[in-house]
């Protein structure tokens, strides 16, 4: 699996520019770099981290810096050359022509995380922090590669396999009937170690927002002006907005930023009592994204009557839309209108959509709740979904370990349990390992890093 | 002119990658960079050319590497970036927030030469460098910046400035008709300097066609198969095919590359005498397309008398369109079918365009005429419009010179001409330089170079 060949990319993004990195890594890195430069002085050196001006062959001339130990882990020789589309790929080209592999996607940090640079935690860390837009997702990437909650998850784990050896020791004294691990203090770690899984998966939600964008759904009835309102939100200067494909829907949602926080706005079908078997399709969409949604803005028509929103309150929740965990405002739309009144008043937030006015303390209220959500939460988010996963799998065989120990089942049987947790655990920090589990993290990269 | 304050830009390609490159130049770059950067070990130091890890405040981990004298020849912090958007964004706010201006297009390059570090025909060729596509373009580039003819101009130049000034000098003594400059030798370096000046004017029309692609036009009778031969010639695997919008026709020309030389094709309407003004349109721009052309195929269906052809030989030569110095070759087109008879047995060259045969002659036909131009041109070719624009003003104004010398002519008159010759030799490399003239050669740089 640890692959000893030594492999060459474009670091620096795709296209031409100013400069572009080629990174060579491997244990023929410094032989291969070496027998192309020709170092200006001659009488110069390829010292450790020492940037040197030379010429490579007769293709360019730049800066290269050798790294006994870089960023893989590995000898590691880096040059800097011009930006051009045909220096890029004639560089690539003599040092494959050379015996260099072209790297694969995320190679250079697999090859980190195999050579203990960095745990898988980290590794993926480094793939979101490269696709980070927003301040947020940068925070949540950078609090993750420096660490995050892989040591916490690390030290446990490390508990927990001590107690199992000494439960599966039992097993080979299995006809004396001794207990060299101690069960109660099994029954703690388990016990502490579940709530701290619980903990992190009950970030996720949160994290998972926070990174993809925070799920607000727009109901209302009808021409209450769910549309207006999306538009009249994402027209804002300050905005960033850009459509993301949606996954579920087949249809595209808005994103727009503020504060550093994405909101991913969702429109949808109008709400009405009807029997047209189409409508109500519609209509049952528009309640599943209300059922997805960390946030509902339910847009109101000021010109007409609460009773019909009223009504809509209830009919969200017999669909069993349930309101614990999320954030509901009635959004009180067409202000402007001469017979407009506010419902709700203190309690509704009052807009017109295409005046422009309330929009920004609508803006304002997302903004403090989520700030708040955040607040309130532990410091630690968790962001990744293969780790959500991971932990849940951990959570239950824990579970199944936690029932075995009180009602005294063998130990042979609680291993079993226990050593699945402990896969489970130790694939998120890269503990356990496998081709499938890292070939599935380092195809997200891109080629280079 | 030369502002001297601290500018900063990512000098990598436009948008996401492992890593990215922000560099920092000017007399506060190691202040400012070390005002936010945390060195690891935290008992580091931004020692010359050393590649130091480290933190960017709260941002990034990566490498900065301090240059006394940097690519611009000012002191120079260039730091490796995890290559994200939000990561490049903020390092660049951060920088500007601390006082750095954003640098324009090419400002690097513009400092690198007005600190001497590059002459501007060198400058030239970094944005030459930095667009080559083709190992041909690539090479032309790379000989401008290693020197090219500059320093032969620059010589040449620094002799005519000092005979000018020995000239100039007769004139503070005119009443006392004294001779300091050698008339014989400030003809003898004229004469010499009008030499050199056109042969690398000459070298122009080569040193374009290479750089730009060869101007290669297809002409024949309506259903030759020009069209076909285009196609043909485009579809081969090793080609890589582009369309260029062609500027003055309004049309797209397509482009071919093979063994490093690019070839321009363009597709002309059908020459046939005929009546018709709009067809004749057509015509007209057939012949100007050949007279353009460096290289004219000529398409001729085999199946069809050849007295057509020469008849269209003689029409071409009959609308002025003059051979010398380009090459013609006759296509025999369509030698798959039955009743074709190839005319020109060991001149024209046979080929099907349906079939494909016949195709790689032709190509390596046309590879070879270029290579055998190429070889016997001057080793160094002129590539560069501005340069051959200025070449020729300067020659006009070496012929006033030679002209008045010869006629006797009072010095001022010469002087001012001579000055003119050293004005227009001067911009070439940079030793006349004004902001209009650097305006419009770094303008075409990308940011960060």
């Amino acid at each position: 699996m640890k692959r000893n060949d030594t492999i060459v990319a474009v670091a620096t993004p795709q296209g031409v520019g100013g400069i572009a990195v080629v990174r060579l890594s491997g244990p023929d890195a410094l032989a291969m770099a070496t027998s192309h430069l020709n170092l200006r002085p001659p009488t110069s050196d390829l010292r450790p981290r020492q940037a040197v001006y030379c010429r490579f062959d007769d293709l360019d001339d730049g800066i290269a810096v050798y790294y006994p130990q870089g960023y893989t882990g590995e000898p590691t020789v880096e040059f800097s050359c011009h930006g051009s589309l045909y220096v890029q790929q004639a560089l690539l080209q003599t040092l494959v022509d050379d015996g260099a592999r072209l790297a694969e996607a995320g190679e250079f940090t697999r090859r980190a995380f195999l050579n203990g640079r960095l745990d898988l935690s980290q590794a993926e860390a480094v793939a979101d922090l490269i696709d980070a837009v927003t301040p947020t997702q940068h925070q949540l990437a950078v609090s993750q590669l420096r660490g995050g909650y892989a040591d916490e998850l690390k030290a446990l784990r490390q508990q927990l396999l001590d107690l199992t050896s000494l439960l599966e020791l039992e097993l080979d004294f299995s006809q004396e009937d001794v207990e060299f691990a101690d069960r109660s203090q099994l029954i703690h770690l388990v016990g502490s170690l579940s709530l701290r899984i619980n903990s992190l998966r009950n970030s996720f939600r949160l994290g998972n927002a926070l990174k993809r964008g925070i799920p607000t759904a727009i109901i209302g009835r009808p021409n209450a002006g769910k549309s207006s309102l999306l538009n009249a939100l994402l027209a804002d200067d300050r905005a960033i907005v850009s459509p993301i494909a949606g996954t579920t829907r087949d249809t595209v949602e808005e994103t727009f930023s503020i504060d550093g926080f994405t909101f991913r706005l969702i429109d949808t079908a109008g709400l009405h009592p009807t029997d047209d078997p189409l409508e109500n399709l519609g209509i049952k969409r528009s309640i599943a994204a209300a059922v997805q949604a960390d946030i509902i803005l339910y847009v109101h028509d000021a010109t007409r009557s609460f009773a019909d929103a009223l009504a809509d309150m209830q009919s969200l929740q017999d669909a069993g839309v349930s309101l614990e965990g999320k954030h509901l405002w009635i959004v009180n739309n067409k202000m402007d209108l001469p017979d407009a009144v506010n419902p709700t008043p203190g309690v509704g937030i009052a807009v017109s959509s295409t005046q422009g006015t309330g929009l920004d303390n609508l803006r304002q209220v997302m903004v403090d709740a989520v700030r708040r959500d955040k607040a309130a939460s532990s410091d630690i988010l968790l962001t990744n979904a293969r780790h959500y996963d991971a932990l849940g799998r951990a959570d239950a065989a824990l579970r199944q370990v936690a029932d075995a120990l009180t009602q005294g089942v063998p130990a042979d049987l609680v291993a079993v349990d226990l050593r699945d947790a402990l896969y489970h655990l130790g694939t998120i920090t890269g503990d356990v390992a496998n081709d499938e589990i890292l070939s599935n993290i380092f195809s997200r990269f891109c080629i280079g890093k």
